[in-house]
C-alpha cells in the first residue's frame, strides 16, 4: 500500500518559514498541512476533520496526559495540538503532509517508527540577518527579539539532524529549492514497493 | 572535508538517457562526467586526466586483471573503462560527478563503501513505447531491437535498487525532475558535517 509522504519542517522564528510554506503550497499540488486538534469553537464553514479536529478541553487535557500530541500550545485561551494519530491517518489516505513543527516536535517524530519522512530545516543566512528581520517587525519588543535570537542559536544546533538544510537567503530561490526537494522525494524509489514509478514531475 | 557528490545513472537502451543527460549538464553547473581510461590516441586538444586517462593496452589489460574497472568495453578496437580510483579522485577534488553506467556497474558501485552517491534509474514509460522508440531508429536491425528489449526487461528488475526512479515520458518534465533531484541532493544536510548549509539553489 502506498501512503502519503511526510515533510517535517522546522525553522527559527524569523527565518521566513510561514511565507515560504505559503508560496510552496500554492505551487505544488497534492500537499496538505496536517490537521490539528483545537478546543476553540468551529467558525462558519469549518469542517470537522478537514480544518481541525474540534474537541473539548477535557478531551484535550486527557490527550496531553496520555502523551498523544507531537506538540501543543495555548493561543488566546484556546488549545491547539498536532496528534501523532491524526498525521498517521492523513498519510494512510495517501495524502502528502507538511508538518510545520518546532525542533522538539521534530525530534519526537524522528523517534517514531511509524512517522518516517523527509525532515527539512530552514535557516536564516546569518544571526545578524535574523536579528535585522526580527527588528524589522515593529511588533517585536527588544526583549522578544533577544529571546528569539537566543532560541535560534539553540534550534540551529539541531539543523544537522534534519535530512535537508536550506538557507533562506533569496525567497524565490528557497521556494525553488523546497519544491525541488518535494519532487525529488516523490521520485524516491523506496516509495514504490510495487515497482510503479512516477512519470516526470508530479505538480 | 566536503567532497563532491556522486550521481549514478542507469537506463535501458532507448529510455532517452543520452539526450536527458546532455540537457541536464547544460542546465546545471558544477556537474561533470567521470573521466574514463582509454587505449586510443589523444585527439587534438584532448588533455590527459581531463578528457581521458590515456593508457597503453598493456596497462589497461593489467587494470582489468586487477579488477580496477567499474566497467569497461571495446569500441572500434579501442578499450574504454571507468575506474573506481578515477571517480574517487574527482570526488575528492569536490567535483560533483555523473557516472553513466549500466546496471552491473551500478551494482558494483553500491557494493563500494567509498563510492556513496544518489542512484537514479531512468525508465521508459512502457515496453511498448521503448519498442516504438527503438524501431524509430533506422539503424537498428530487428535482431538488435529484440536483444535490447530483452535486456530492458532484465535491467528494469534492478530499478528498485536505485534511490530514485524517473519515468522518461515527456523529456522536458524529466529534465526538470532530474534537475530537482540534483538540487535536493545538494541540500542534503549530511553533506555538511561542518554545519555549513547551502544557500538557495546551487545552479
Amino acid at each position: 500500500m502506498i501512503e502519503g509522504r511526510l515533510f517535517v519542517i522546522s525553522a527559527p522564528s524569523g527565518a521566513g518559514k510561514t511565507t515560504l510554506l505559503k508560496r510552496v503550497m500554492e505551487r505544488v499540488s497534492g500537499l496538505s498541512f496536517s490537521v490539528s486538534h483545537t478546543t476553540r469553537e468551529p467558525r462558519d464553514g469549518e469542517e470537522e476533520g478537514v480544518d481541525y479536529h474540534f474537541i473539548s478541553q477535557t478531551v484535550f487535557l486527557d490527550m496531553i496526559e496520555k502523551g498523544l500530541f507531537l506538540e501543543y500550545a495555548e493561543v488566546h485561551g484556546n488549545l491547539y495540538g498536532t496528534s501523532h494519530q491524526s498525521v498517521l491517518e492523513q498519510l494512510k489516505k495517501g495524502i502528502d503532509i507538511v508538518l510545520d513543527i518546532d525542533v522538539q516536535g521534530a525530534s519526537i517524530v524522528r523517534g517514531s517508527d511509524a512517522l518516517t519522512g523527509a525532515h527539512i530545516f530552514i535557516a536564516p543566512p546569518s544571526l545578524a540577518e535574523l536579528e535585522r528581520r526580527l527588528r524589522g517587525r515593529d511588533t517585536e519588543s527588544e526583549k522578544h527579539v533577544r529571546v528569539r535570537l537566543e532560541n535560534a542559536v539553540i534550534e540551529m544546533q539541531d539543523a544537522c539532524k534534519y535530512d535537508y538544510l536550506i538557507v533562506n537567503d533569496q525567497l524565490d530561490q528557497t521556494v525553488d529549492l523546497f519544491t525541488a526537494i518535494i519532487w525529488a522525494e516523490r521520485a524516491r524509489s523506496h516509495r514504490f514497493p510495487s515497482g510503479k514509478p512516477i512519470t516526470g514531475i508530479v505538480k
